[in-house]
């Protein structure tokens, strides 16, 4: 193994003082391990804070900023941040009018932002947790009680955090980030495995002409083990699964997230990207607004995930509204 | 070699598509090769076109927007584009200014960027060429007479662009792209080789613990094969070759780029960015902007570029001037 590394023990305490000099509108405590924006809490807006294991960025310190996240906890790599992060992030940045939870459903992810909104509501901080469980492969998994999160967790950050830095109550920037959820569905193939810092091998085997389908975003097994084929035929069954589970009919409009998982070059994903707008075009679905690029990644994982989210001119509008951190930004 | 493509064939063509469905505010002339705006032409503009192999996205089709490229053509997998691609595309994007080629150090490029020019001038356009040679890791290499061209065309095509939409004349644009070439130095890094698709295996070879130290954007050697060691270390003479090559005084400022080349984590890029800030930090030298991600890559290789660029108001003023461009978007 092969990485850009000091010390396994100090990647996320590297990694962390670089984000502190990379972004000077993020403001980084590496003690407690909280990002939060430079910018002033706003009094009255409703906090926005997520977290979850390292090794997905941008996801979620990435997503810190104006429109988007007020806080990010990042866990060890691949591993939940404790209740204590959480806690910290949601009293630096409640401005009184409560704070939301964006958990991806890990097990220790869930576990542990369910003790922190105990603790933060014992201190007077009035907290809603927003599930993100989009991802269709599996419905347990070794990690997860039911579907995993994975690339939805984007949209709901990003359309929940426009939607409270308009001014919209407790109640409702949670009620629109569970719509989010509810509208979102994933799929993810891997061509790689990936490798832990810590570990320093990778975490699972996959022969050099197979792919894991339904792969989960720390390597978790998917549906089926398959013999590697064209992107076409990835994609129209990736597409399926996802379709399967949530049909889309004709002059319906979608968000599209084609994710690199971290390893994928980009001219893949946009081939990747080109299937997935044949097949919905051929539906009459339209896409409304995309992405293509690294966003929820697994460290080195070679492979991609496809992200819909059906969306109504409201839910757009949120979409479009400004943006201003180090992965997303427009509008400002 | 396991790949997200249909045919090693196609895989450009597949890949254009995907980025015509991608980005609706991009024009995709799929027969000749050739990406611009779908806004019209302005009239008067000095338009800015650029180009080279497949394989470096989001370079240059990542690009081409408000305040940067006119237009991009992209050859097959590190390949030049022909010619006939580069004058479709002067003659695209005239809007009777002229036109500023922007190209990278490689033989293939520049030979088929002079030919293009001298097809273009037959037809009265101007042409002025702006030649990027940034890379200070080899005097000449397998693909190159001369310094290679890598991260520093992100800055000259974004600085260049900004001044030909302020409205400054064809010779003032080159310059402008010239004194940012001059004022960068690039080194980079590799952990693993590349596969192209039409090869189907590593570029080179690589041992498990070696790394290629001054390796090019195609794979070409570079100074060194060494043991791979901390990323404290490899950071510092990595820097030690830039700095040598243009030492930078206290209160200087730059542009910095830590460039990923395509598989290594973004966690990983933040430790060498954190690095970079203290051996800049140590000298005094102020780190006015800075950007940390893939946007010059190798396809699925494995380790970073460092790109610095001096910068003085005025050049800065223009990185900060509007972008609107998949790659890079800000002030819109």
């Amino acid at each position: 193994m092969k990485k850009l590394i000091n010390d396994p023990d100090q990647v996320v305490s590297d990694a962390l003082a670089g984000i502190a000099a990379a972004h000077p509108r993020l403001s980084v405590d590496p003690k407690n391990r909280v990002i939060t924006r430079a910018a002033q809490t706003r009094i009255g807006k409703v906090a926005l804070v997520s977290g979850g294991g390292s090794g997905h960025e941008p996801l979620h310190g990435g997503f810190v900023g104006l429109g988007m996240l007020d806080a990010a906890c990042p866990g060890e790599v691949f591993t939940s941040p404790v209740p204590g992060q959480m806690l910290t992030a949601a009293q630096s940045v409640d401005g009184g009018a409560g704070v939301v939870f964006v958990v991806k459903n890990y097990t220790g992810d869930v576990l542990n932002f369910g003790m922190a909104a105990e603790l933060a509501q014992d201190e007077g901080i009035a907290v809603e947790t927003v599930l993100v469980d989009d991802d269709v492969a599996v419905r347990d998994s070794t990690w997860t009680a039911g579907r995993r999160g994975t690339g939805a967790t984007l949209f709901v950050e990003k359309i929940a955090g426009a939607a409270a830095e308009r001014g919209a109550s407790l109640a409702e920037v949670a009620a629109i980030g569970r719509r989010v959820n509810a509208a979102s569905r994933s799929f993810a193939v891997a061509l790689t495995s990936c490798t832990t810092p810590a570990a320093g091998r990778p975490g699972f085997d996959l022969p050099e002409d197979e792919i894991e389908v339904g792969v989960g975003i720390h390597g978790e097994p998917g549906r089926s083990r398959e013999k590697i084929r064209p992107a076409k035929e990835i994609v129209a069954d990736a597409m399926a699964a996802i379709l399967d589970d949530q049909p889309l009919s004709e002059g319906e409009e979608v968000l599209v997230l084609v994710n690199g998982l971290g390893a994928t070059p980009l001219l893949e994903l946009y081939i990747v990207f080109g299937e997935v707008s044949s097949i919905l075009g051929a539906r009459g679905v339209r896409i409304a607004r995309s992405l293509v690029g690294d966003y929820v990644t697994s460290l080195d994982m070679a492979g991609v995930s496809i992200t819909l989210c059906r969306v109504n001119p409201e839910l757009l509008a949120l979409w479009d509204a400004p943006v201003d951190t180090p992965a997303l930004r427009w509008g400002v």
